[in-house]
């Protein structure tokens, strides 16, 4: 199914009329990625008996919103990385105005797609909406200028970080949980999916500081000081074994959240097991 | 009106968070703006019988979009200016990153206005969609890229510069004429408007080359030969008089365009009249 979806996403991008930019949007959307936001709605939407197929135009719109947030953060102007999944990143592939474009014609995309993503229209509209406002200057973006800042500003306590990460990757794990409510009908169910989405972007976050570290260690051959060099993380300011023991504590809280919701939980457990388990 | 819906559009963004970003996507959205996107969208709703207030949220969207693309325009990566409607440039005022973030949070703000823009779903679905087409990498970002390109390309044709403002000028030229037409429900009409948007978005950009020409030399005491030194525009194609030719010309036909549609044309003409004897 996930073949299928990736065929989707492949044909989206050629229905575009071709151009620099159409390509710069392809190159970006078609790398490997985890693709962890549509695995999330495919689950709660099959939990919830209906057919993950029905969620392509809602998923294409997530994947596509990741994607050109990547992309702009990638940025010179911004986090400045030349690789991203190795491959080049898009302004190192293409170049810096291209660049620009793709991430601001993949934003634009999305609404599209989320505007087709279900044939009844009240339906659609609240998924538009959800899109806005996880990824808007109150969601996502909002998390990455207080990434930013956070940079920029000597120390940084525990509080101020689960800000960062509740908005800047806590929003998009949440809209697909929400989406999937939104799409089965079961809108007095999404609070609850809130507050799941919410630990779970803790948790993935957590785990993301952690796999950096040991992945330096381990892989790049890095000494533990390289720590003293990089911004705040949940490892710079509890230590390794400390994140690790909190890194577990989330993950027990966000399968916990998920076993009390009325429906099929066994596939969305699955994807929260292989994150949870993930060496990358 | 205007300034009740000036009024509007501040509400909108101190209704946001407060963040850097949300202070830069103010920044750029109050600067002093013709806001004639959304004077044609209360026009035609006018036109058709409506009140223009019913229009706010359609037309904050079509202003959002707008400014978003001027801030993105404007970066180093693009075209590299500092200052726009007399006051600094948003990357400028600010700096590149939360430049780059304020564009995306208005792009993202634009689509919850317009899922907000009428109380028929199917309405707003509508003007979602709209937006999404006039402003993606099919409309306005397709003719970034190829003005891009055509900067970069020894001989431009007539036919190709006529080809980058279609996109990149007369898209959301003929976004807010659509739009008016959806929400008085006069979907039969739409194809019509979208002529008149490409006329009225050829004009207008015809004219912007030419008040760049006669703004030179009259107010900035730059000679004609400066011409040289500047990319390809209908006056360094066409000459000065033959372009004022054709520029009066366009606007004749978009004059009688307005006049054959079956609604009171009155007000939207009067735009059209202070549009051609605009002197900046």
């Amino acid at each position: 199914m996930m073949n299928e979806f990736e065929e989707f996403l492949q044909r989206q991008c050629r229905l575009l009329k071709h151009s620099e930019v159409s390509e710069a949007m392809e190159y970006s959307l078609m790398g490997k990625g985890k693709r962890l936001r549509p695995q999330l709605l495919f689950a709660v939407m099959e939990g919830y008996g209906l057919v993950a197929k029905d969620g392509f135009m809602a998923a294409g719109a997530l994947e596509m919103m990741h994607t050109y947030s990547l992309i702009h953060d990638d940025l010179p102007a911004m986090d400045n990385d030349d690789y991203r999944r190795g491959r080049k990143t898009c302004h190192k592939q293409f170049n810096e105005a291209t660049a620009i474009l793709a991430g601001d014609g993949l934003l634009t995309q999305a609404f599209a797609l989320a505007a087709e993503s279900s044939a009844d229209p009240m339906k659609a509209l609240k998924i538009v909406k959800e899109l806005a406002s996880a990824g808007g200057a109150e969601g996502m973006i909002l998390g990455q200028i207080k990434d930013l800042e956070a940079e920029n500003s000597a120390a940084v306590t525990l509080e101020q970080l689960k800000e960062v990460h509740l908005y800047k990757t806590g929003c998009l794990f949440t809209a697909p949980l929400v989406m999937g409510a939104i799409l089965a009908g079961q809108d007095a169910a999404i609070s609850q999916w809130r507050r799941i989405g919410a630990l779970m972007g803790l948790a993935f976050q957590i785990q993301d500081d952690i796999l950096d570290v040991t992945k330096s260690s381990k892989e790049l051959g890095k000494s533990a000081s390289d720590l003293d060099n990089k911004k705040s993380t949940y490892v710079t300011i509890l230590g390794l074994g400390q994140a690790q023991d909190a890194m577990t504590e989330v993950y027990r809280q966000t399968r916990d959240a998920i076993r009390q919701m009325d429906m099929n939980t066994q596939q969305l457990i699955a994807i929260l097991d292989a994150m949870e388990f993930r060496q990358y």
